[in-house]
């Protein structure tokens, strides 16, 4: 499995709807309030995106200038490895795994964060770095690294995606002092729409300047949708607070079992066994392994938060399972 | 202007509101019936976009694994040209504006259409053609056009997002003769909906799988709206019915005061003056002057077809401005 959220072929599997599934592998926050824009699909949105950036730029506290907008953080990360200069680029792994399929270059050198975080990258490399990190959701302290970074001259593509679940710092403002450094935010997973496409790359407005961005890349509906999103405190506000009591549900009943890895995500890695996902996917609970992950293997399994019903029902499966 | 639509732009300029501007530059079928879907957005959708493909294949007669899906036409236009390799870019111009701006190479080679159609396109070169075309409308007969480009080795990307508002011959089965063939098709034209960001690529097995596309791409809402589209046969017969009436409604006004090229789309061209543009734009009347186009210049003014009551105003207010 290269990526989780895949309901629709493990529901096909097991004979059952998708709705069926209780999905642990995607991590998607949980909290919802939702509302549909009314829009005019007939006619082409405003093609500069002006009031969706006022809203991200309030939102992340940074210019209009410095925003880019694409189809999805996807769409963000394939853009910035067609469209940066770089020779080798350099991999903080295990990581999500579409950096590597995005790359340009077959020239790849990854350094495991785990057991060697402060190898150096070659010069002139494109860094890329997950905080928090995927699979396991840790948060790092960067001022070192940038350090390292910048004596390497390495233009540095940071994705904060998970960020926004606790209060930790952003590196946001890193791209004043950086001229070589982008930032990808995808919104799917804060704003706990993975079915609306849009990512943002925040740089320097020269570099955002210098991407080449098709016109009309992103949907009117989604569009709309994100606008209100993204100014809704009251989400914001109650989505924290959902997610500090699940993350702590799910952790007590994950650590009875397992080796739960620190997390500041809306997701626990856990140490099981290569028999667990089979053995969860037969009660319809689907999580991710993660043997697609460098350094790691099918027995380390994610476990995103969800909600307190869907828990109760992992517990008792797992006791079950024993 | 580079683009048409922009009625964003110009409301600001006049002090109105968007939706009181007649909007002649985009051409966009007029003819709708809304229905909006219900979709799950918290959820990542099918990554495959199985159901849409199947939609996308029964509606224009080809296989699935002959369609690339990507976030609009124009996504699908940098795509292509990112990804493809030529050292020269032949553009039949004039064309929409787009495909120089997505070029990697500054190598352009410009065949004026009007004038000589069968102009040689360089060796190996990757051939772009419109049809029918933009901004007159023009439906050609390819026939010995793709022989030349078989000649020339060339690769071949046929746009024919303006096709299905008459009864017209697609080149779409030449993808089995020829393998350098990739045919564009937008959505937002025929289908009414320019702010579902949909396109296509049509092309051999291999080519398709050969394009790197970034996961989920597209909005779930747009995807559900169009697969829901593309199956309404009655949207479609009335759609065409429409379209053939208001048409010759807009041809016969057009023609007493200007030469109207031959179109075959749901616009025309019209030869006027520079001061057209302007003048209809005080009453609240949006054209697309042609000036950003090759061989052209903001004398040349396209209109598309609208209803009748935006036909009937554009009548009088040509009238009164003689």
């Amino acid at each position: 499995m290269k990526h989780g959220a895949n309901i629709y072929k493990y529901a096909k599997k097991l004979g059952c709807k998708p709705e069926e599934i209780i999905d642990f592998s995607s991590n998607i926050n949980l909290y919802d309030s939702l509302l549909y824009p009314k829009v005019d699909i007939k006619r082409y949105g405003d093609a500069t995106y002006k009031e969706l950036k006022n809203a991200v730029a309030k939102r992340y506290g940074i210019k209009k200038s410095n925003i880019a907008l694409f189809n999805g953080a996807s769409s963000a990360i394939f853009a910035l490895l067609e469209q940066l200069e770089y020779d080798t680029l350099t991999l903080y792994a295990p990581l999500y795994g579409e950096y590597e399929k995005a790359s340009k270059t077959t020239n790849i050198h990854k350094i495991n964060r785990f057991e060697n975080l402060y190898e150096k990258p070659k010069k002139n490399s494109l860094v890329i770095f997950v905080n928090p990190s995927t699979p396991d959701g840790k948060y790092y302290d960067l001022k070192k690294l940038f350090k390292l970074w910048k004596e390497q001259n390495a233009t540095v593509v940071l994705d904060e995606s998970f960020l926004e679940f606790e209060a930790l710092q952003s590196y946001r403002d890193e791209i004043q002092n950086y001229k070589k450094l982008y930032i990808v935010q995808s919104f799917s997973k804060f704003y706990s729409c993975a079915g609306i496409r849009v990512g943002a790359v925040f740089s320097s407005k020269e570099n955002i300047k210098g991407l080449k961005i098709p016109m009309w890349n992103l949907s009117s509906f989604d569009v709309a949708f994100l606008e209100k999103r993204l100014c809704d405190d009251d989400f914001i506000k109650k989505s924290k607070k959902h997610h500090k009591k699940r993350k702590k549900e799910l952790k007590e009943i994950l650590k009875r079992d397992f080796k739960v890895f620190e997390s500041d995500a809306n997701f626990f890695l856990v140490k099981a066994d290569r028999t667990l996902f089979r053995k969860l996917l037969k009660h319809k609970i689907l999580t991710r392994p993660c043997g697609s992950f460098d350094f790691l293997d099918d027995g380390y399994i994610r476990f995103a938060v969800k909600d307190k019903k869907s828990h109760m029902r992992l517990k008792k499966v797992l006791k079950d399972i024993e």
